[in-house]
This record gives structure tokens, C-alpha cells and sequence, in this order.
């Protein structure tokens, strides 16, 4: 390995402390560290005169073999939407606890990060979603998303209406807060408050659930992540808005229909060589204890 | 009886149709009738000339006996918040299916009002909630509602932290979307949907419900109505609004706390001679079929 | 098509009936009838003297191209379990309403019929578990489900502990009432009541449902179906029994081992050409109403 | 105070090991103490030669003025059946974590019990329910409960049929694994796992929740415990069990009525000094983590 990318939590200054040592390590290794512009910020601030190369985070991944995150679960979710096309892997460091996407911890992270460099490691593949929004037979806006695409209801509003088909096919008209369509990655999240179930991150399906459902039986539906789901938004309440990956927001109107495909691409996670998803389950759930 | 009120639906020419008709019905048996401001100009728009005492709606409850409400369950929750302090019975009329607290239909009314008019009639005592909100140790507004106040986050928000205490005793910091604290009134309203329990109309008791809370274990809690519950909003999160009985919202800001307390006062709902509450749950909720 | 093979309901003379008008309108179209031991019983009992060809049930699928199961969901779960090694289709008629397996109401068979029979008909294949019960090393039962292998504590038993493995993977040991492992078919049959979600019937999956966890973060599992997944039961309770399709018991005892893996082979259902898996979801559940 | 009562846990050498100790103990402090038969055999397997009286646990509480439990709430439930028509004070002691009912640990046992004697202690009234078996008539047999009446499918039967009236007016029929009557005290115990709602002790309440209902839409309901509830058996199923507190069977057959009301008494608990519900909560659903 030639060229590393290190994406740092913004406004952490732990962080970038991270990164400053990290960028040292690194270089003794006769690796180029690469920064996005926003980590790179944070260097001069703290760290004034540490060289590093910066690029936008857009770019970023198409000049590294490998994007070491350090933040959380949201920062990686940043750091996803801009790299899936370039599949190149992504190393989530957790500063805090653990997360469910950054499974790796700081005190693992020079450790993991020898053996990335002598390539051994393994890979997760994870599936995205494309969301996009048609208004008047126009294709508005269009997304990627890695955990999932939420329609909520604005805090004034009252419940609104939903209509959702699959491939064309009607299935419901949902009356309710809002409604999560989550990949099986995106399934810990908002869907398990939600009422959601846990998928296995392999399975190539979408969750849709529906939050508050005036309708009780209204339950979470499991479907398979090759057919395009449409939700109409039926009424006409103020404020309606689509967010992605619980981080950027798109206003709805009435009628706007959000479609949602399997994206031709995959997020690579470096897997934890210590840690597998039932572990992280036990321990994020709280199963181990009594 | 000599003087009766009607409020009707906003904006439904049938509710104005029905209130025509009663109006004749109420004088020829020399019943006075008055009607609220918004439901007199409905009375101008539809049957210009229709002779009628008109009032605000505030003291519409303090020159009649009854006050009949023709519409559905939102009707009476606006009319029950003007009418609480004068102890007037409210008849609720429902003018679509059946309602929770507008148990009475269409074609039940005007064999309902003879026996009312005669004083053959039982009413349910329904409990309501005084919600304060305390910014920087001021009293910014106070609400009553027979249904519930709910906190919730804009649509673009992420989870909300909201710190409860009851009678100034710790509980715990909700992270969630939201918070509904509900009268067994509102048990069966907004609660329901977000997995709180339905609870018996005469009890004297709060239910608090997260809604989509992160940690798992935050499950509804019923506690008695004698106590001051406080929520803190602790998160500085754009769009955060205090919403009363689904209509009245009031934006809050960081540490606002709002405070809920039993109300002195009740309102009186006049009951159905031919439907119990657990005919009214066995219909609404579809428990009766298979 | 020469031959046809009918199920009907045990101790239902409606079935039996109808039975009787089958066979003699599928003769009149040169189709040979084969029957059940059962159902010729019932012919004998109400209709002496029908001419009929009699089969074991475990051979029937072997020797006609389709069978008409005359009944509910129950006895089509029952028929299905000894028919799917054979590829035979099934058609699945409902005498009461309708149900998730039986999707073809009595009026329509005659209509779906005479498609059937000019091969004018869709199949929906559905995977099946092979379930077996591993104890001290050895395999003393194993049994074939489309619905649901259940894992249940008898009345008077506690809470029971079941290890759970996939691939040989620990996922956690859960204390609970017992436990659903499901198929995507059986997941709106007991899955549904326990809180799990509904699974589109073409997936992959299956979904690992806990009865009343004593943990309350014990959450639904939806898992790819290409594993292996074993549940030992950690308890002295009693009673422990493991349920095959809620029809077929087998008592457990300390540290026996379920072990469930897909199934080779599929059940062919009959598709009703006017009804949609979704029609039914929104039929049973009663998602259309308000 | 001059007499004590002890009781612990069956079969655990520990529970026994603190007895020894408490009992000489409270000696030097010129109390007498009592045990109940289980536990002096106990002393007299282990500590053989002490000298203590021993009683009956039926009489137990008559000749003591607190009884202290020593074990967990499984074992404090089944002194509370016996000691609740003598209004004795019970100190529940847990020998492993914290229980919701016994949430004394055994670092504060001793200085609890200084302040015990001393008179300063405060006591939780907790209401208990009455529950009764009609047979043909007849009442076959009548327990008192402190968390719950459950009414059990076993394990290889299929859904049961209760049907359910409060005060001899009929709620509905519920068709499910079966129902779980609860006190506000039991609410965090069996009723928690099943889907129901935390109720504050104090409160004059009773939760009725059906154990994974067919009917998606049943869902907990918490009414007055001024109330006589009946669930009659409606089905025929060969084991259905009725359970009091988890620890005694009475099997039920097709007809049975069982009958709820509460109970003329209350168990008196003796309240931590240290510790309110709310923490027994946060601890117990680990609130306080992230």
C-alpha cells in the first residue's frame, strides 16, 4: 500500500489528534496520508505545519487504496456516500464506543491497521439504496444511501399519507409518522426504535417500516432489494421531508413520489479480525447480561 | 332544558346541513339555540337567514346547557378545550364512522336528544392536563388537554434528549424522537400507534410513551395523575415543538421544561345509551372480527 | 392432465362435499381422482358407494400431477410436508375465508380449475426447513416444515434458556417462552404474533422470532437461509416441546439440539391469477379499512 | 423489636451462610429469631447445633414483627402468599443482583437492619389479587397473587380462546398463547416480556395483556382493580395451566372460569433507604447506559 485517505470526525479535536499520530505512523511506513479538505482544517488549527495532502472528500477515495474514518457511525455514513462508487474500503475507527458500521476500536486500531497494510484483512460488501424524487414526471434529486431513506413528518403535522407500490404493484396506503425503507445495514438504526427487525447485513433485501402506524397491524415488511419501491406522498401537509442516511434533508410536496432501487454498488467495510456481527449485536443490544 | 350549543365541523357543509336541521328541531321544542362564530358563518355561506344566537366559542360553554359537537373526534377535543371550566356536558356527534369520544352517530342523534332533554342521560367524567412551559424560570404558556401533549422533533431532526422527572425526582433522559404524555382519554389516540397501552377512561393516571426510543427498554410507563411530570428539552436541535391534543403546537428551545399537571376540572362527555367503551374498542380496533 | 389427487379436511363434511362434486366433475372431463385414506373415509361415511382411487397420503403426490387440498391453511401445511420431495403443485382451496396458503376461495375453483387444467396457471415455489433433534450425538427425528419449527416451554414451565448458534457462530442465549424459526411462508403465522415481521414469501431467509424475551433487546432476527442453525436447549424444565408446523409435537429435553437448514426441495403453490400476495396481506390484516 | 423472621432461599448453601450470621447477629441485639421449616432444615445440614425457633411459614408472620427474605423475588413472592393477611413488614434481601422486589443488596443489609430496628424505616403497601376457579359452579380453589395470574397454552397446544368480562360486561374474546393478569407490582415481571406497560406501583390497577395474540390489534389494557374480572376457557385444548406468581399450576379445562378481584390486604414492603423505583428501573432496564 501506497496512499492512505483519513477522513477525522468534525469538530472533534480527539479526532485530529488521531490523525496527527496516525499521519506520523503512517509516514514511517513510507505511506502518502491524504486528508479532505474538512480534516485538513482541523490539522491547521491544531496541529499548524503538519503535511499532509488534502483533497475534497469527493475525490478522495479515487487517489487511496484505503479510507481510515475516525468519528462514529454518522461519520462513516458521510464518508460512504462519497466512496461507494470508487469501491475502495473503508476502515471505521470508533472514538467513543463501538458502533455498528465503525466496529473497530482505537485501542485496535494500530494493531488492525499492520495487518491492513500487509493486506491481510477481509472485507464486508454492503448494499446501497438509489433514492430519488420524481415531482411532475421530473427526476428532482437522487441519492445513495448506506443505512436508509426516511420520510417524517414535520413536528406540526399531523399523521400523513403514504401510498407505496413495489415494482408497480400497490401495497398500501401508509397513514403514520413517517416511513423508513432501510438496507439490512441500516436495520440497528432508525428501524430497530422503529419496531424494525435486526437483518443480516449480507441479505440482499429492503426493510420498510412504518413509525407510529394509526393502523396496528401495519407491521415491517422484508422485501427483496431487486424490485423499485415508490412512495407517494398523499397529503398536503406542510412540512414532509425526505432525509438520507439521518443526514441530509429534501422537502417533500404533494404528490412527489420517492423511488428506491438497489444501487449498482457496494460499500467495502474492513472487517474487525476480533469482532463479528453477533458480537457486536450482544454487545450493542446488551444480550450478554442479564 | 332552554338553552343549548352546537359547534360544528370547520369547513364540512354536511356538519352545517345537520346543524340547519337541529336548529329547527331544538326550537320547536322552544330550546334556544346558540352556535360558535365559525359555524354561524357556515350557517351565512350555506342557509342565509337562519335565525341563531351566535357566540365565541370561549363562552359558548357559560350561556347553555349542552353543548352538541357535530364532527369527529378533533372537533370535540377543540370545543372540549374552551368548555372545560363551565362543567357543560358535551354531546359528541359523530358525522363519519365512530369516534373514540364522538361515540354517538348520525342516525343515534335525535333519539339521544329527546332522552338528554328530558334528563335521562349519564356523562363520563373525563380527566384533562394542565402542560406549562418554564423558560428561564418564566411561565411562557400554559395549555389543557384531554388528549395528550406531545414533544416531538422537527422532520429534519435527529433524536431529541428530553430529561423527565416526576415530582422532581429523576426518571431517566429519553433519547427518542419524541415524548407523548397522555390522559387514558388519549390512551387510545397517538399513544396507541406508538405502543403505549390503552388504558380504562375513569382511571386517575398519566401515560408517558417514548416514540422510537434508541434505548430499547424505554417502554411506556402508567403513573398516577397526582404528581408533576417535567421534561427538559436537553438537545439544541433546530425544530422541537410542544403539540396539544394534535392541533395547538409551541416551539421550544434548549432547557425549555414543560410541566404537566392534572387540571382541576373535568370535561363531561354525555355517553351513548347503547354503546359501552368496550363496544367502542371492540369496533375501532376491529376486535370483533376474526 | 389424467390425474388428480384431492385432500380434504379432516372431520369437515362441507369438504367432503365438496370433494364428491369435484371428483364427479373432474371425471366428466376424463380426469382420474385420487383421494387420501382419510377423505375416502369421509366419502364412505356421507357419500357410500363414490368411486374413487384411494392412495396413502405419502404416496399420493407421487402418482397425479396436481392436488387440491379442500380446507384451510392447516391442512394444506399438512399435505405439503408429505408431498414436497415429489414436486406435485398444490392448489389450495379455502372453505372458511381465505388464508396466507390457501388463497383460492370456493367460488373460484371451478374458474381457477378449468385454467389449471389447460396449464394456464402460475406456480409460487416456496422454500421448506429441514428440522432435526440431535441428542447425545445421535439424530432421533427430523422432520420437513413450510411454516415453522417453534421451540415452546410447557404451561407450567419458566422461562427456558435456548444457545444459539449459526454456523457454529454463538449468536447469544436466549431466555424466553421459547422460540419461532421460521420461512418467509410461515412468517404471518405465529412469527407475526410474536412481534416478527412479514417476509416477502420468494426470499431467502429465515427469521429467528423470540416468544416474550425475558431481555427485552432480544429483538427479531432475519438471517440468509444457506446456514445452519442450532438451538440447544439449556433448561431442566419438563416440558419442553419442539412444534413442526404447529401440527406435529416432539418433547425435548437438557441439552438437546435442534438444528435447522433449508430444505432441497421446494412446495409449489397454485397462484390464484386474480389475487396477489399483497391483496392478502391487506385482506387478512385488514390494512384497506380505515 | 423482639422477634424476627427469616426466610431463605431453598437450596442455596449462600442464602443459609447468611442466616448463620443474621441470626447471631440480631441475638446479640436480644432478638429472637424464626424460620420457617425449609430453612432451619437447611441450618441443620450446614450449621448443625444452631439454635434458632422454627415455624411454620403459614404462622410465621403472626409471631414475628418483620420477616426478612433472603434469596430473590422468586422466593420473596412466595413468602408474600403467606404473609399477607398478618400485615407483617417484609425486608427483602437479594444474594445476587437487584431484584424489582427485592432491591435490598447484601452490602446493606446490616446497616438497613440498625435502622429497622430502630423504627426508621418507611413501607411500600402493595395491592394483591384475589384469584378464583369456577368449576360448574362451584369455586374450586382460590389463591392470592402479588405480581400476576397467568393463564397458559401448553407447549404443544394451539391458540386458545379466552372470552373476558370486566364486571360481568363482556371486552372480547381474546384468541392467543394466553393472558396475563397483572398488578402494577407484577407490571415489570412476565407483563413487561409480553408487550405491556410499566405501572407505578401505587396505582389501584390491573393490566390485562394477551400473550402473542392472533388478532394483531389486542393490545394491553390497564383498567381499576375496583373491578371483577372473569376469563372463561373457550377452548378445549388438553393443557392449559392457570399460574399464580409463576410458581403454582392449576390445570383448567374447557368452561373453567377464572375469577380476578383484589385482594382485602396489601404486602408491606420495607423501602431501601437508598434507593427510589425509578432507579430499581434504570438499573433493571439499563437506563442510565448509552
Amino acid at each position: 500500500m501506497k496512499r492512505i485517505g483519513i477522513v477525522a470526525k468534525r469538530n472533534k479535536p480527539e479526532a485530529i489528534g488521531v490523525t496527527k499520530d496516525l499521519t506520523e505512523w503512517l509516514r514511517q511506513r513510507k505511506i502518502d496520508v491524504y486528508v479532505d479538505e474538512e480534516t485538513g482544517r482541523g490539522l491547521d488549527l491544531l496541529f499548524s505545519g503538519t503535511k499532509v495532502n488534502r483533497i475534497s472528500g469527493r475525490d478522495l477515495s479515487h487517489h487511496v487504496e484505503v479510507v481510515i474514518v475516525l468519528g462514529g457511525d454518522g461519520t462513516l455514513l458521510s464518508v460512504a456516500r462519497l466512496v461507494w462508487t470508487s469501491k475502495t474500503p473503508i476502515l471505521g475507527v470508533n472514538l467513543g464506543g463501538l458502533g455498528f458500521l465503525t466496529e473497530i476500536g482505537l485501542e485496535e486500531l494500530y494493531p488492525v491497521l499492520e495487518r491492513v497494510l500487509g493486506g491481510d484483512f477481509e472485507v464486508d460488501e454492503r448494499d446501497v439504496l438509489a433514492v430519488g424524487v420524481l415531482r411532475d414526471g421530473e427526476r428532482k434529486a437522487e441519492f445513495t444511501v448506506l443505512n436508509d431513506a426516511v420520510i417524517n413528518k414535520g413536528a406540526l403535522a399531523r399523521i400523513i399519507d403514504l401510498e407505496l407500490t413495489i415494482d408497480g404493484r400497490y401495497l398500501t396506503t401508509f397513514r403514520s409518522d413517517g416511513l423508513i425503507i432501510s438496507t439490512p445495514t441500516g436495520s440497528t438504526a432508525y428501524n430497530l426504535s422503529a419496531g424494525g427487525p435486526i437483518v443480516y447485513p449480507s441479505l440482499h433485501t429492503v426493510i420498510i417500516t412504518p413509525i407510529c402506524p394509526h393502523t396496528l397491524t401495519n407491521r415491517p415488511i422484508v422485501i427483496p432489494d431487486h424490485v423499485t419501491v415508490q412512495a407517494t406522498l398523499k397529503s398536503r401537509e406542510e412540512e414532509v421531508i425526505l432525509t438520507l442516511d439521518g443526514q441530509i434533508g429534501f422537502p417533500l410536496t404533494y404528490e412527489d413520489i420517492v423511488e428506491i432501487r438497489s444501487a449498482q454498488g457496494k460499500i467495502l467495510l474492513i472487517k474487525s479480525p476480533h469482532r463479528h456481527y453477533f458480537e457486536l449485536l450482544r454487545e450493542k443490544l446488551k444480550w450478554g447480561e442479564r
